[in-house]
């Protein structure tokens, strides 16, 4: 904490800020809590001002000094706190004696950790949840006053404009959790909200500039806290996108650096190859390795040095400070693969050990479940051992895309998904997998699928009935159809979010009978899903595909609903006396897609390219 | 031991076969060895008479017997003989009452085991040999005289056609080790030498009817022993093709079979799905398991009940008889993922506990690294560990034939080698992997990369400068183009293997210019190999391939060999800078393909899809 501005935001509701106005540009974090595991806390001061002489004393119950640190820029002083259980909440006077001249006061303030009732904050996401994911700018923009912010950098505001900014906000989110609800959806994932405060496309906010302050044009800290509330309230969770690998090149810690080593530097640019490989292979050069973790992302975005343990200490403080004040419930980790990974290991543990229930899955967009499978818990017996709990399940969503798009063949298209989740022995637990058909930075599955309207609906049913934690994307629901590069037409606005919008299609009435098809398919299935315990959480049994169909069932021992995927041109009929093992003692079914009985289920008849979903019956 | 065609062969070495002619069709095995670590033998008796009441008993020094197995054929019995260390070799007398009326002493013969001196038989084989894959009636017919044998079911001898038998052997391979030793092999595989008496198709090898006996088509056991003789004198080891999970439908214990379950039985012929994937998979149905393991591989391949203990044991004593009665140096198993796995773990372990340098390899044909090491020793932390040292790596062959056939891409083309080799910290011991361009089963080479020379070359810099054991396939040293399915071109005879051939490719005069061109590429790598510490045993440093070239080095603290294969259509320039991790301190070259001195490393240009190999000197 904080900014000169985010200040301000936040002095009504914590008088400690106010006063950082009156000597530091910037104390983060600006407070803590009494009552955390992470009770050693490394607070960095800066200030446009020679803090090398800076010496701090402090005189409180429970808490100590346990080393002030002066680095390479005088303009920091990092300072190590030690709060000790028998701590209270209060201001902690710190005596900071800026030089000969000058004494001065800094009352940092220790609020009482929130009640950890575990039902109301940091809930976590599982596999009984269904996760929708949105860009907070193109979603729905319900307060035109933030739309653009005077002294930003970015000054566009253009809908027609796919890197300006358009408007979306959290108060727009706000306004459409009902539809969410409505939807069937249980968790939101919202692309950053923290300030990105660049020139240019700042509208994607994966470029934080001030990681302790949501971005003006979206809202502001207090309401990103009242959007988690009423999210809670209405047993929504909310999933915070978090950035540890880099910053934006208007970050004020890159503007004035604490060291030198605060960032990967590099003798001349260099830029990292998307190349996770080194990181895994035996046979790996040094050279590979440190280009990957090291080179930046792109030119302006500079690469966080996670070994230097300033940076590492300030990344984990941020992270556990936003669950703690806003009580999200689970953090994706964008660029996941791009860290430190013994860092990330340091990272999550401390989440972990601070929220047990909290999420924490990594953007892991490589190829191959094995490559996948180092990132997360596995049961590989290697020296790195990762600690992250989930992944975004990239190789899940090949599989399905390759499903109605590759030619049927021994090892691709329908049966993709079946050799693909056959691996999942790599896994210590694949149900802590995200699965998705598309996001803000892939084709969206509408346009992959060629709009073919049974394939679509299939790639949704193995969305809702596989294992793991499903995740979409805003507007798929509406048939939105966006391809990824070049044009980057996937993040388009929602129609209907914004004030005058001509059409909206978060209403019936908005939508076209097809739109409206594909919205109560998803929402269908969806709201099925939510008192199925065997959707949710039951386990898994799948069959190899025969002549491409794809047939499994999640089943507890109460409850047995089966899927079937028609993976060819023309319809088919199955026989389903080779699922004996799963069937046995059932004579019918409940058609969940069709919300129909079904009196004969000795053999089934799909279309094309459709699915079906049984609840079995005795 | 043994059919009665083969005790007559036998009978001039090993006078304890005679015998069987009087009493049993089959004695298996035949004999034993004193100070075997399998000392508990079971020995099976066949007869075409009621064994049912037969009751054996002996008196020998060390020998005694533990049990005495009656089993649902009659006309079989089991018993199990323990030889104690103390036992010495020679005769050990079984009294056998036969029914009230006979009695009847069978002499078991034990010999002494071979000397253990580490340096003539069982060798095993390792990253630093060079096996030659050849199918011995398609490779060379060294003996006339049994291109047919009277009374064997199959009495083709067409050598046009591709199904019948062309009258190779194992005296033509014996006649042409000088011609493998000059190319620089130091290893054969022949695919399997033991009888197969089928109608059709018998040549390939694959469906034995007699585990004890050579195939008189091919020579008789004599003659493989000493073939093997003869090429352990020359520096060569020999590979036996051996097949655990099925046998020929004429095998004359399926003919006549000890018990119902000696095989896997179905209520209607059922064939194997040939998917490996519920083997592994968490989430596998029972039948989809069962069908995998225990459908017959075809219908005149009968499938072997491995979990029966009678079968097991059966097969295993067999293996271990080969190589003590032999002296082969390695096994390769057919069809391995076929087996039971938990039979073949205790198998391996087996034949290693005997042989402890012999090396064991599976044909893995499955897709994918993580499948393929499920089947091997592997770093995974999962309930089924395999102890298979190594496997016959399909996956670096697919992807090196990808290299040269596919688009290059993100993860496909020139990349697939890399990748493939990233992935190697699944595995315990990679070197230990035999590494291939083709096989008996597989388009050769030659036709797969189009017949471009260059691809050809590089493919082949590939097999014999990356990590594992290389293998080749008769013939694609002199360019020969078969395509397999569906014409199973693969396994045309190599001319100039038969007394009449126009043509001797076994002769440089014989092989045209190109084919020389082939020839003396694999033949001067091949050499270069043999005394290159680096590229035999050395450590691998790979690069990710950039602009579609791939580099990658093998080194030693005193050897360093620098190898890189263009992947384009266009001839290119590389500067080695980016190599300085492995060319630090050295100067110069030695080009091994060209034979000539490099004096400036600094950077190398390459034509399309040509490759590098070279020493660096200081």
């Amino acid at each position: 904490m904080l900014s000169l501005s985010s200040a301000i935001a936040f002095a009504g509701t914590h008088p400690a800020i106010a006063q950082t106005k009156q000597i530091f540009d910037h104390v983060c974090p600006a407070f803590w809590w009494t009552g955390m595991k992470w009770s050693r806390v490394q607070i960095l001061f800066h200030a446009q001002e020679n803090l090398r002489q800076a010496n701090i004393q402090t005189h409180y119950p429970g808490v100590k000094i346990i080393q002030v640190h002066h680095v390479e820029n005088p303009h920091y002083v990092f300072v190590d706190l030690q709060i000790e259980p028998t701590a209270k909440p209060g201001d902690i006077p710190l005596q900071i004696t800026w030089d000969d001249q000058r004494s001065f006061v800094y009352h940092y303030h220790l609020y009482p950790r929130n009640p950890d009732d575990g039902k109301s904050r940091a809930l976590g996401v599982n596999a009984g949840d269904f996760i929708y994911l949105l860009m907070p700018d193109r979603f729905a923009n319900g307060d035109t006053s933030n739309d653009r912010i005077a002294g930003m950098l970015d000054q566009s505001l253009q809908r027609d404009s796919l890197t300006a900014r358009h408007g979306g906000d959290l108060q727009g989110v706000i306004n459409h959790l009902d539809y969410l609800k409505d939807l069937g959806i249980t968790a939101i994932w919202m692309t950053p909200v923290l300030e990105n405060n660049e020139a240019h496309a700042s509208y994607h906010g994966y470029a934080f500039t001030d990681h302790y302050r949501v971005d003006p044009r979206l809202g502001d800290n207090e309401l990103y806290r009242t959007l988690v509330e009423k999210a809670h309230q209405m047993g929504l969770k909310i999933i915070q996108d978090i950035v540890l690998n880099h910053v934006g090149e208007q970050h004020w810690f890159v503007r004035d650096m604490p060291m030198k080593d605060w960032l990967n530097q590099w003798p001349h640019y260099t830029n990292t190859t998307y190349r996770e490989s080194p990181l895994f292979d035996p046979y790996a050069s040094k050279s590979d390795q440190k280009q990957m973790s090291d080179g930046w992302f792109t030119p302006f975005m500079p690469d966080l040095n996670q070994r230097n343990p300033y940076v590492a200490n300030y990344l984990i403080q941020n992270a556990i400070w936003w669950v703690e004040y806003a009580g999200v419930d689970a953090y994706r980790i964008d660029t996941y693969i791009y860290c430190d990974l013994n860092f990330m290991n340091r990272f999550n543990a401390a989440l972990l050990r601070e929220f047990p229930q909290l999420h924490l899955f990594g953007e892991t967009w490589v190829h191959g479940v094995l490559p996948q499978a180092y990132f997360t818990r596995n049961h590989l017996d290697i020296p790195f051992k990762s600690n992250l709990p989930g992944v975004c399940d990239f190789q899940w969503c090949f599989a399905v895309q390759n499903a109605f798009t590759q030619k049927n063949g021994w090892t691709s298209g329908i049966i993709e998904p079946y050799l693909t989740l056959a691996q999942d022995f790599v896994y210590q637990d694949p149900m802590k997998n995200v699965i998705f058909l598309d996001n803000h930075d892939m084709s969206r599955i509408y346009a992959v699928v060629g709009q073919d309207i049974r394939k679509y609906e299939s790639a949704f049913t193995l969305l809702l009935t596989s294992r793991g934690i499903p995740q979409m994307y805003y507007g798929d629901e509406i048939l939105m159809k966006g391809i990824s590069a070049p044009d980057g037409l996937v993040r388009k606005d929602f129609p209907g979010g914004w004030p005058n919008d001509t059409v909206n299609k978060f209403t019936e009435s908005g939508r076209s009978d097809t739109e409206n098809m594909a919205f109560h398919f998803i929402q269908n299935l969806a709201h099925f899903r939510q008192q199925s315990e065997a959707l949710r959480f039951g386990k898994l049994m799948q069959y190899v595909p025969q002549a491409n169909v794809y047939v499994y069932f999640r089943y507890t021992s109460h409850e047995t609903v089966m899927i079937a995927i028609n993976g060819n041109d023309d319809e088919v009929s199955v026989s389903t006396k080779r699922f004996a093992e799963r069937m046995q003692g059932y004579q019918h079914a409940y058609d969940v897609l069709n919300r129909e009985t079904i009196e004969d289920i000795s053999q089934f008849h799909l279309p094309p390219y459709a699915s079906l979903v049984w609840q079995l019956k005795p």
